[in-house]
């Protein structure tokens, strides 16, 4: 099932996407066409957790290396990313995203599964110059730096087998499995809620692969997950 | 005006404190006395951006340096601290919290007070030993790591002319003028807005002055700033 969050007439709703119609419930009649509509990030989530560093070379991290995106920073599926003022680098990072459906606290890794309502693209935009703030509050929290969507896939049984590619204007600049990450959707789910209580909607960031790489002003950016699907933004 | 947000009843609601007796609005009488209820946290915040280093010698930094807390660490007057299993050493760091009235985005440092609800006290409860994972996301954002309260105080003309204490287990150990801030509340304000929108009932702690210090299991901490109120917490 595909979960949408959408404007329609200047009001905010959600949906659930089938075909090309938004119906407010399985079964009912359409409510909406998909183009009369804007697509939002899927969810409102107010606590982020991301995993960085969590592609590459197994075994070099003990732990997953956490770090968190404020709820400012969420934008939807065709939004602009903006591009600060005077910043030399700004980076894609395409990721899969994992939506909290059940209050998370002290999960245990094998039943990661009931916590979870689905999955969506995310794409961790980063402005490289600000890492050197020591936190990453700039580099990874500015306003329209975690474009999210364009719906929630409920029907995920296994977060592994899915296949991340992102294109920068067609390009394709990432393209790996989600079997590469380090510490998989469960282990990360587990050691997030150790400490941190996660709320429906809340949202865990799975870390990207390699292939990081530059964004310019009018560039378009998509992050295509098989399965879950294309999100897709402009940098202006 | 002192604004509260509180539980009577399993409910939760939102009223001004008159004396010992809680209004839904200022000049309707009074709803219930503050000993039937239990204060909250006074606001529900989505993003809370803290001041690191924000006392100290004059000078010596640039910018300010930004960290985050996630929502989930939020917690009441009153309400329990807990102490990760494990940890080495737990600190306490009284602080002046802003509490954001309107959407803020890109304020001119002199209009800092139109954007401002008011303020209340926080303590910036973290775990030292985790601050070594690079970013401070366990250290700072554990549940039960962001108490505020215990009201929310309107009538604050100006931030630089307030004093904070803190106290464990009556001990004062913290002890300072806001006015030793190196960077005072609008020019936080400021910095912060330039490329992170927040939004009403968001929260900019502001610092921590001299004398940071661990705390034990059955410490009581209570961060006290005259003219704003005192919040209370027991480290369990």
């Amino acid at each position: 099932m595909r979960l949408v969050r959408y404007n329609h007439k200047d009001e905010v709703r959600t949906g659930v996407l089938v075909g090309h119609d938004i119906h407010a419930t399985p079964g009912q009649g359409p409510v909406a066409a998909l183009e009369e509509v804007t697509l939002l990030a899927p969810c409102d989530p107010r606590v982020i957790v991301c995993a960085g560093r969590n592609y590459g070379v197994p075994g070099k991290l003990r732990k997953p290396r956490l770090f968190l995106k404020a709820a400012n920073a969420v934008t939807g599926p065709g939004a602009e990313v903006r591009r600060p003022h005077g910043l030399r680098r700004l980076e894609y990072e395409g990721e899969l995203a994992v939506v909290i459906g059940r209050t998370a606290r002290q999960v245990p890794k094998r039943h990661f599964r009931d916590y979870i309502l689905g999955y969506t693209c995310a794409n961790d935009i980063t402005a490289d110059d600000w890492r050197n703030d020591g936190q990453w509050v700039r580099a990874k929290s500015a306003d329209t730096f975690c474009p999210l969507g364009p719906w929630i896939e409920t029907d995920i049984d296994d977060p592994a087998k899915l296949h991340i590619r992102t294109r920068v204007n067609g390009l394709v600049v990432q393209d790996s499995p989600t079997a590469a990450m380090l510490f998989g959707v469960d282990e990360l789910l587990a050691y997030v809620t150790r400490w941190i209580t996660l709320n429906p909607g809340d949202v865990l960031l799975t870390g990207s692969p390699d292939g990081v790489g530059p964004l310019a002003v009018g560039d378009e950016v998509a992050v295509d997950i098989a399965g879950v699907g294309v999100l897709s933004n402009t940098v202006r």
